[in-house]
């Protein structure tokens, strides 16, 4: 189930002269949520075209390319790079000639009873070409009796589970769909007389376009030349925003879940450091991702805030193998201590979380052979102890550090003086949740109980093919 | 429907080592069956892997891919550019996760049903990557609700009407199909202990391999590790080998429907000859697809043989357009005629058949831009009245000259000084003809009734999904 | 003569195991000094391989290049795009066949007299595949009567005048040379045994390699299997670092002229905070050129720091035209507002130079639109008013905003509430200057009076060839 | 000496609209003289834009780099692959910006004397960024003293010994020189109102161009918008047309030498008929190269023509390594025997020459496999036993089977009944020979006697640069 977790970005626009622009820069904005493959889908009333390819926005696209894209309306789609795991066929958008016309569908999430979906409509006739959940939705868009794409729609989402934001395109209309409990984001947004879907407001930004609203959590919104039309089919369900965009995955200058990002960013830094007691010289953000909490920490700590690691900022895919002669290689590519502000330092390294455990202690010991006297991590968010299955592509809880061992034992891997967490109220306070929040891979606290879903779902699944009964 | 032909060259290997490498030589040797796209895929008995790209075989292939392509068995496949029509989405081998597990296609021929197919595969919810005949039938594979995929296969040929050569892999087996008509040829080989399937027989030749027998018409073979099984599930139907595989798109060295196919075209140019009461100087083939018919002529004749007219062998795709300052461009990169040869001369210019009329017609005023004294054209064929449903990518009959004019109006038409075509009991005397050919394009007397087997599909169909009746 | 302006990073290595791997990281690290082309030469000790490109050092350099590039010795290059200006010929390492052997060249600076010699080679005879300076030199190297390749580089810096730093690559040895002023940076480093050149410190940390000391103004080092030899065969003169290296272009984290880059950028924000008097709610940085002089600048005046720019990491090529409706757009795809930071505040804007002054037009304008209250932009240097003759590609005087308008004037172009430049005094005074710096740009001050050495050249030039004087 | 030959193909246009789009065709016509690398290089009078590629015509040039080529006047190359020395800084055109102005050259033909020019222009100082004879033409003319581009070529001409055609572009004028022997065609056409120059005329036909003449052996041609001008400013020579043209390398429709190919060689055939007394069934061509040969063969010896081996037309590179299991793989993919013809029949088998020996003896292994019952060899040529040192890639003398073997000897490694080469004079008299050709690779009498040429040349390049005598 792992390899089908997809962190990604959408963008979708409805009745632009030259969408393909458009959805280009909103790509190119969304691009920090997913860098392994991008795709785009334009309709011109009668046909969908696509073009996909693996690699950043800037590099699948080529002018010739958008020149033969015509029409008025589209998707696009960034994909998350996980390790090893990447294939040109699934990237997104998914298109396909069906019996609801020519569709085009983009998916940020995860559906935790998409194996079982598979698995029932594999039996059934359905093949398949990608391994993607996407897929999936397509077949059950297909399997639908209803006459209307709208019904089919709520038909195909009573069958799947899990964790979902889809954008649907038609030769005619543009589907916005968000699950129930709002795992992901995907807000709404106007251009002129546009409307412009987009997982992150900063993909407005690009566009000076004007952010209206988020797409409801179980909303279906439909547009469509007769303008914007919105139905709840579903009864409201618990809220479960995903508290790691908030954390990391959302760029700081985004608004989700109606928060500032840098904003929580920065207040998780303000109650990391009233809960911290260590006397240190400097405050240095890992870059990018401690930024805004360091300087929130250097703020209500009142120790100085330094640029002690710098980033290399021309990442690209390097073939080079680490030597042994070349220690803490894998991060030295990336980032780089500023030995003259490290050396003889107590130092507080600040991170927003620790995954496997293994790039901090990389980064613990370039401080250390830099000259740090001291170095006390802290961390701005609380441990993470189980996987996320709605989206983000976490490991094995085997691979999560801190299911495995106690926090002094992390501190002996990492090295390091001294480590601290954000404890979970702080990291509720830092948001001002009022129980809207996930917050499983910190607790276990999972929202679906996918066990038990999974059964219901195999005896709705029967439903679609009623000659089963009979085979 | 047109637009859904496809002439092709298929190569299937089962059992040896390095599959990759000898169905790369045999798809070589049938690179005149299509240049549009190659692919191949292998299985290594878990896992089918496949690589496409348009382009010549030559291109599309490269070392690193080949390294990467582990297993034991394959299939292969090359497809001809009808212009403007090349996706690269439609490349074959179609591969798809199905119930009857992993597999791959590659399809010669052409189904006349599979617009209804397709359409019932859709009303009842399948879903379309592609426009190919060949994802209809993995579908319909997907949809049997037999467990074998032996039964599977029988069952979803009772829909299928038209011209096919199948070769279908499995991680386990190899299957060779081929209609009960026989309009498309392919042949059985052995190289060493292995067994090949090749669409010509010059594919076993470059490889040393032994031509073993022509897989009958309605046969379907079975290759695994347990040997080879044959079954012929149908009742025997009239047989419809193309005659036009003889006269123009196998190769010569090849032994297509038991005959030798330069032997049947040297016979198609001595009964031109017989057939033809003109004088000339000398007989000049169109190189090379008069070449054959010429020399038969030529000796028949006792009218010297000469090449007249050069072919550039290193032809490639040109973005030049044609200008109207340099005349009969279209040919002139291809052709050049041999001006001392051509100088002063009555000739008999002999092409294998005449589709449009545009080519030959350049050609001849070519050859009296060159100093011809008189030119008069022999095709080695009768006149082309109607279009192909069974997997030659002819135009519609609006575009067949000879399906609009006259012979005269041809001759005058393509400005010659006399135009003779070789008789339709000429032509069937050349190949020894037992009433096994189809020479529909030449007779309008086509094997398959296809609108009345369109209303047998349907109700056939309805056997895979009976809950159709009531929705 | 702009056009020949390159801003260029280098990197060398002397008796390792794959060269090629060690250069790799080591432009990687330099990738901030050129983002135009790459390339590679690696000696065997009979022949000498190259591979260039277009594009970043991860995009240019493939694995299957690097298996062929067998050696243990080399040198690489890093070229900056000037708009337009970037031809795949002019790419360095630029390699020749000469009576000296074969030789590989890449140079960092730009030489004033290139254009007189190059006519006089010229003019003389010689023959130009590229527009370099590069070239030039290896034509004086191969011009020379001297014997020996020592000899022949210092008759040959006789005639160059310019800023320069050379590595040259002959099949047994590797020469490093810095011109008298010292304009560029580049140092000698150490990893195990072997001998490492590279433009910058960072270069020496990404491999774990040991910083030695500063090639010395005027000296020419020798690496050979005899170990490391220097020459000074110049009269010394007057000491010219680029303080803009300082200001700017150097990566913070590398120690450049004896000065760690991100002391000295601190020191610039402190003292130009002391400068100012305004009073304002944040001090934003542009990032990430006006990163640390906003730290120091924060520190000194006790305004809060605050992140109220994002930038987008995963900027690419974009051929998206801006249009008319998306204002700011050029900006617009790598920095973005944070509003929620920006919306009512007084913010002082700190950059580290105007050049043109577009840019910061478009930040100050994202900014009010942001919802800034009063925007006060500051610069970590003088104003700038005069081009860079010695290596780095700014533009001509005529488009130098400095040059051409009065501050108060500036200001109204830029539209910010006010404008202050940061003192010639205090930028000196952050650098710690003992009268080693060029400040030309600041000053007009050029230590190279170009005019009177053309003439000077001249003469010497004629040395090469006494046949001239009877032509 | 032997990796400097170079055959290839030359185009030349002055004063067109699209010079791009002409010399692409007219390269694409001469496609068989060279498919290593192809090149085009324009002026628009001020400027040469060139373009330059590994691989065939059609691959290197696309639409999008033509656009970019403007001007009216251009010359374009192909060259010919010698085994493993494919260096892409080799292809032509070479360019340079020199004190005669920015030029352009080809060159079809082989320098005898370019190792000791290259070695003193390297000894007096110039550098080489290719290993070809080209660039060390445009030395010699950079050196040159003369004012005046005319005079120079002439200059330069003194000191080149051996073999060539060039065309040289400058920003307003098209050279075209032909060494005093003749040893490479080079003719001059006539496009509308513009000059063509080309290695062989079916480059006009393509264009409808019309020839007008040869370029003179020691002719330099002017072509310039005042017209044309030629000039003969050495000495008259013994000519030295090379033979081998007519054997085999130039295309069957070109007029070479005053002769027509086709004609040459089909008398070549019919001489070697009346030299032979062999009995047979049946003349065999080799395709292509045997094909005319074979012709004339069989209508002077009443033996019929039959085409027994056929040839695979979409030859392309490929990586596929032969196999043990499959005998003659190396002349499978391109040639197959027609097993129908060849079976027990006794089989003249015609091709132009041997060479090593190893593919004949390929060709005739694989008849005998397809069941000839004889095999008799001949040849259109007589015993290959010198390697030609003007401008066509033989192996040493060590690799010619002739060289080393008698002919008895000879048959003996090909393995067939007999084997007849056409005698030296047949050859002569099949061509009309009026003491006008080389037949050095026949006689090894070489019209150059380049060791004694080599002293004097020494001599005459001291000119160049009096000053060595004091070195």
């Amino acid at each position: 189930m792992c390899n089908k977790k997809e962190y990604c970005g959408l963008f979708g626009v409805f009745n632009v002269e030259k969408p393909s622009d458009i959805i280009f820069l909103g790509l190119y904005s969304l691009q920090h949520r997913g860098q392994e493959s991008a795709g785009i889908a334009i309709s011109d009333g009668t046909t969908i075209y696509s073009e996909k390819g693996m690699g950043h926005v800037a590099d699948v696209f080529t002018k010739s390319v958008f020149e033969k894209m015509q029409g008025n309306k589209g998707i696009g789609h960034v994909r998350y790079s996980t390790a090893g795991e990447s294939l040109p066929a699934n990237a997104q958008p998914i298109i396909a000639h069906t019996n609801k016309g020519h569709l085009a569908l983009v998916h940020n999430g995860n559906l935790v009873n998409s194996v079982e979906l598979r698995h029932d409509l594999e039996r059934t006739g359905s093949i398949f070409a990608t391994t993607t959940d996407s897929e999936t939705i397509l077949h059950l868009l297909a399997r639908s009796k209803a006459d209307r794409i709208e019904e089919a729609i709520i038909e195909t989402l009573h069958y799947v589970k899990g964790a979902y934001c889809f954008l649907i395109l038609t030769n005619d209309k543009l589907f916005a769909i968000r699950d129930g409990y709002g795992f992901r984001p995907l807000s709404l947004g106007k251009l002129h007389n546009s409307y412009i879907l987009a997982s992150e407001t900063c993909a407005f930004d690009i566009l000076d376009a004007k952010y209206i609203r988020d797409i409801e959590p179980g909303e279906i919104l439909t547009v469509s030349n007769e303008g914007m039309q919105s139905i709840m089919p579903f009864a409201p369900t618990q809220k479960a925003y995903c508290i790691f965009e908030l954390i990391y995955f959302a760029r700081p200058d985004s608004y989700v879940f109606g928060r500032n990002v840098n904003i929580a960013r920065i207040a998780m830094g303000k109650i990391l450091a009233r809960e911290s007691s260590v006397k240190a010289d400097i405050v240095v953000p890992v870059p990018d991702s401690g930024l805004y909490a360091a300087l929130g920490f250097a703020e209500e700590s009142k120790i100085p805030f330094q640029f002690g690691l710098t980033r290399n900022h021309y990442i690209g895919r390097t073939f080079i193998q680490p030597k042994q002669s070349v220690r803490s290689m894998g991060v030295k590519v990336k980032l780089n201590p500023v030995k003259n502000i490290i050396q003889g330092k107590k130092i507080i390294l600040i991170d927003d979380s620790i995954v496997r455990g293994t790039t901090s202690k990389k980064i613990v010991t370039m401080l250390y052979e830099a000259g740090a006297k001291e170095v006390h991590m802290k961390l701005s968010s609380p441990p993470m102890i189980g996987p996320c299955y709605y989206g983000i592509d976490t490991p094995f809880e085997s691979e999560l550090i801190a299911a495995n061992l106690s926090i002094p034992e992390i501190r002996q891997f990492i090295g390091c003086d001294s480590i601290q967490y954000l404890s979970l109220q702080g990291l509720l306070d830092s948001v001002n949740d009022t129980n809207e929040f996930c917050t499983a891979c910190f607790t276990h606290n999972y929202p679906i109980k996918h066990h038990m879903q999974q059964f219901q779902q195999l005896r709705l699944f029967e439903k679609i093919d009623p000659s089963h009964d009979h085979s």
